[in-house]
Parts: structure tokens; sequence; C-alpha cells
């Protein structure tokens, strides 16, 4: 069945769409319907926002990804960004731009989509617009959380000697894109007579189409005591964001490739592609896990804390960012990012870790 | 001089233009650099949330709107919705998704508008997102406001008896949108020979390529010590915003033709256009005036304010919603809205009001 949108209009759509919802968090007084939504938080709480723009064709290819898992993958990119922040999100607010190609029913699923992200990690839709666009579909989300006053962590705390640490394992979300974007070409030289071989690839898909965000951890580290130097959620690639935390922090460090957490589907599919695994881990993006830094004292903590690997430390800043190999290497970090590696599977460590 | 965004990047880009920027807001912790802006309010002031999606084609047409106008105007339409909740506007974050088409000099100048009209109004740019995009330029602005505790004003608390009011005049913003497309129209019948020729018509372009939000109203109002009962910015028409406004109240309305408050040169334009102006003040939209409805006691108060205008009252649900014009007869109010009247100058009074 194919509703068109223009039959229910802009308010109609928006009314349809957001029937039902009811505002759970204390701190949302007033939700849609007005010209702005009503927020309210207690004086020991500070507030975090972030805002996050996903256009088709750029961030994301419907010929595989389905709109319910991109819905919901819109809204948890965001919670991340409140994560890694230390904080936890409260409120969204959700702009789409439509063009005809799209019908309700399409709309009714990336919706389902962000609905249940928001269930799950107990979010309100308090507000948005929605509007027509001549191409493609484009997401706005802007997503607010809080923290309690004084304990948000920001990139720019870590110490000398405190350790560095990522939760979950790595590379896989990117791997999980190469798997599709594989498929997507045997699919169209076969002329859609194949289904998809994934067997076995799961948890790659898994992670790029639903990544969930780290809340898990963020209340770990909360329960233990261990408040973060530094802190921020790893969508560009491990290399690129350890950059940035160390640029912002003054700092240098060192990374272990052998303590990089990697998954074995991760492995696999890299050798298939004839990629290099570390590589994949240290340039591939949206993972959504979080790379944080903690006091060397807090070691003992951190080391038996289901779900964080200890990766490496931080140096004075004289002494560079870099990689130690397996085999004792030395290489420097290259902010190599997610983009570049978009090109296609010939990366290699040469493009990404610079003796 | 053209220089491409790719040799800039998309961080690059970002630091680029949002260069120098300083919080000023006490309430503004920290803004661009990190996973999400930190905010900080104290617990007297509840918290004001509004987002609005802009996109090419639809809500703008680069052929004659400057881009610094439309950065200055994509900043102001928010604001004009804090105020509209008797709030103060404070931070924004920004998202842009930009086509080729686009050098880092357009995007200067963008920014040059949007930090104009931050500046104006007293707003900081906390945070923001820019992204490549095939087609065209979407702007995705996102603001936050305060408001004192308990005074936020929505739009379902008019109660019968009260007076309606308007703040400037209505209609000319839509004037400015026919004049700049008719202009278009005779530049392309004329091979781009002859200057468009907009003499005594400055207003219309003004309300058009430049409007501003009424802070001042808002202010005025608090002086007075006037609260409102009800108040929404008028952005799709008076007639639909009205129309909100007595749905949400579960009250009627009669509004007076001879009261509705319009500019010279709006009533010229109509004219020319051969359009009956009140149906262009009732149903043209983007004025971002102020419209409220203000409990009888405060009438002496609003009645000498300057820049309001009494345009009627209130009355019981059953009374229904309706214009009485200038020879006494009453039109029931319909929500034209904007989008049909951009369809074209054929627009009449029989389409926007109805026996």
């Amino acid at each position: 069945m194919r509703t068109e949108i223009s039959t229910l209009g802009e308010f109609g759509l928006i009314r349809h769409l957001t029937e039902g919802i009811e505002l759970k968090n204390e701190s949302s007084r007033y939700g849609i319907g007005d010209d702005a939504a009503v927020l309210s938080y207690p004086a020991d709480r500070e507030i975090l926002m972030t805002t996050d723009l996903l256009m088709e064709g750029v961030h994301f290819d419907l010929t595989y990804v389905p709109l319910k898992h991109l819905g919901y993958k819109s809204a948890v990119v965001n919670f991340s960004d409140i994560y890694a922040m230390n904080g936890t999100p409260r409120q969204i607010t959700v702009s789409l731009g439509v063009s005809k190609r799209f019908s309700v029913e399409d709309m009714e699923a990336l919706y389902a989509g962000i609905r249940l992200a928001c269930e799950d990690y107990g979010v309100d839709i308090v507000g948005g617009d929605t509007t027509s666009s001549y191409t493609g579909l484009t997401i706005s989300i802007t997503c607010i959380g809080d923290v309690e006053r004084g304990k948000a962590v920001y990139r720019n705390g870590a110490q000398e000697t405190d350790l560095i640490c990522v939760s979950g394992d790595l590379g896989a979300a990117y791997m999980g894109l190469q798997l599709l974007e594989r498929e997507k070409l045997a699919m169209k030289d076969a002329g859609g007579d194949v289904q998809p071989d994934f067997a076995g690839k799961e948890y790659l898909l898994e992670r790029q189409l639903k990544p969930e965000a780290r809340r898990d951890i963020v209340e770990r580290l909360r329960q233990a005591g261990v408040q973060p130097t530094a802190m921020m959620d790893i969508s560009d690639g491990l290399s690129s964001e350890l950059l940035h935390i160390c640029t912002q922090s003054h700092v240098g460090c060192r990374i272990y490739e052998e303590h990089i957490p990697l998954d074995y589907q991760t492995a696999v599919m890299a050798e298939e592609l004839n990629m290099n695994v570390t590589t994949c881990a240290l340039n591939g993006g949206e993972d959504y896990e979080l790379l944080f830094t903690v006091p060397i004292a807090d070691h003992e903590k951190v080391a038996e804390m289901e779900g964080v690997k200890l990766i490496g430390h931080i140096t004075k800043a004289e002494l560079g960012c870099a990689l130690i190999t397996r085999d004792g290497q030395e290489f420097e970090l290259k902010a190599q990012g997610w983009n570049p590696l978009k090109e296609g599977p010939e990366a290699s460590p040469s493009t990404s870790v610079e003796k």
C-alpha cells in the first residue's frame, strides 16, 4: 500500500507520525504542538545539546538500509554524543525533508525506528519539522541531555600517564558497510537473481545497520566511581578521535596494536577483502564506541570492567601520537578518518599510519 | 574569488566559519568543539527548544535571495518561535548541507548573516554540523531559549472575552515575495538586460528578505505587566495561526477586517497584482509578527502600546471563528495558510474566507 504524503499535508503528517507520544522524562514539560517545546531541569544539572544532519546519498543508501533501521540509527548516533559527554539523553527534535518518492508508509517506518530508539533509551520526542524536499531524504535530529553539574567530560582533559580505554570492538561497522556495498554490486551484476549472502556476518550488518550507544559503559563507570578525564564517541575512526583528544588536551599518546579490540567477524571480513584489519579498526567509522582516558589510579577498576579494553596511555605532547605494532614498530597516527577509507578496499596501513 | 570547500574539508570549514565566536550568555558554558555543547540554566528558568529545516527550492530561491540575508532570516525565524513562547533566545546550533555548487565564500556569506542575527539578538552559536549534499543547500537550525518558570505562553490559554492582538502589520512579506517573483520573470524575459525596479517597495523587500523577530513587543508586554493568555508567531498567515489558537484553546473568535494592520506599500502592491489585500494579510506567510490574546482587563495597556493592534476578541467555541468585513458581513476563517497562496496571484477572498 502506498499513501501519498500530500493526502495528509504537513500538519497532518506530523500529527499522524507523533500520535500517542507520551512524555516520560520529568524534564519534558511540553512537547509537540506549540512554537517551542518547554523543558525544565533542576539547578544541579547541566544541559547538553548536540545535533546531526544526515543526507541521503551521503550518509545512507536506501538500496540496502531499511527505513526503520535508518530512523533508529539517526536517533542513536545523537544519544551517543550525549553519553560521550558523560550525560543522559532526554529529548530530541526530529526534522525531516522528504521528496515525493516517499510515501506515508515510508515515513511511518522511519518514525517507528526513531520511536523505538527513544523508547529503548528513555528519550522524549518533543518537536520537529517536516517539509517537502526536491531530492531524497534529509534527517536532522537535535538531542538534549543532562549531566550532574561539573561532571561533563570533555575532550580536553586527558593528562600524561592517563590510561586510554575503548569500549566494545572496532571496525565492524565499517566491514558491515563494505559487505553491503559488495552485495549491492553483486546483486546488480546478477540482475537481482541472487539473494545476498550474509551468513556468518550478521554481527557486521548489525553494527552497521543498528548501532547502539554505550549507555551501559557510562553507567558502569559511574557505578565504579570512575570519572574519565576525557571522552568522546568513535564515529570517524579511532585514529581521528584519539588525535582530537590529544590535540585538545595538548598531550601525546601510545596505543598498542595487539590491544585494539576486534571481533572475529571483522577479522574474517578484512581478510576476505584483502584489507589490514588494524587499519579498519583505526580508521573505519561509525563504531559509536566510547574512547576515554582515566587516571592511572583507576587502572584496576577499568582493567576488570566488562566491555572495556585498555589500549595504551597518554604521554607528553613532545612524544607525538603513535601506534606500536605487534612487532614493536612505532607508526605515527594520522587522522585518516572515515571518508578516505570509503574510497575502497585499497586502503592499507601505509595510508593510515606513517613512520 | 572562489575557494572550493574541498580545500578545507568538513572540520576545516567549520573551524573557518566559527572562528572568533565568543560565548556571551552566562548559560552558554561550552560551545563548538566537543561531542555536545554544555549549557547551564538557573532553577528559576524553563528551557525552550525549537527547530527549523529550510531547503533550497522549497523555502528559498537563491536567484533573488542573497546568502547573507538567508543566513540572517534562518536564524531569526527560530528566535521568533522563542519570543512567541514569551522567552528569550540564547543558543543555536547550525547544520548545513552543501552541494559542490557552493564555495567557501558562499558559506562565509551565509554564516555572516547567521552571526549578525546572533549578535543583534544576543544569541550564541554553540554547535552544528556541516556536510556535503548532492543537491542544493539545506539549513537546519535549532534554538534554545529560556523563560521565567511558569511564564511560558502557550497556544492553548485563550479565554472567552480575551482581546486578540497582533504586532506590526501583515501581508508585506508575502507581497515582497510576489514582487521578487515578478521581477525574476521580467528579468528572464528581458534576457537580463533590465535592472529590477523596486522603487517605493523597499519595505516589502525588507520584510521578505530580512524579517525581524518581535523581541521589542515581548519586552514591552513584560514591562507593562501584561502576561498574554495565548501567543504564537505568524509564519503561516493570520487565519491559520488564529485557528491554531482557537482550536487548542477550545474557543471561537471574531476579528474585524478594518482593524487588521496593513502597510501602505502592501496595499499598493496588492492593488497592482489585482489581489485582495485582506486576503494577503490573512493568508500571506512569513510575517513573523506576534499574535496574542490578553485578558480584557489589560485593554488599556495594550490599546496604547506602540506596535500593537487590537483586531478582535475571543468568543465561545460554538460561535466559530469569523472575520467581520468592513461592510459587516461575517465570513468563516479558513486555514488557507501559506502554501496554497504560493500558487500565484489568482488567490481571492473566496479561497480564504467562506460564508
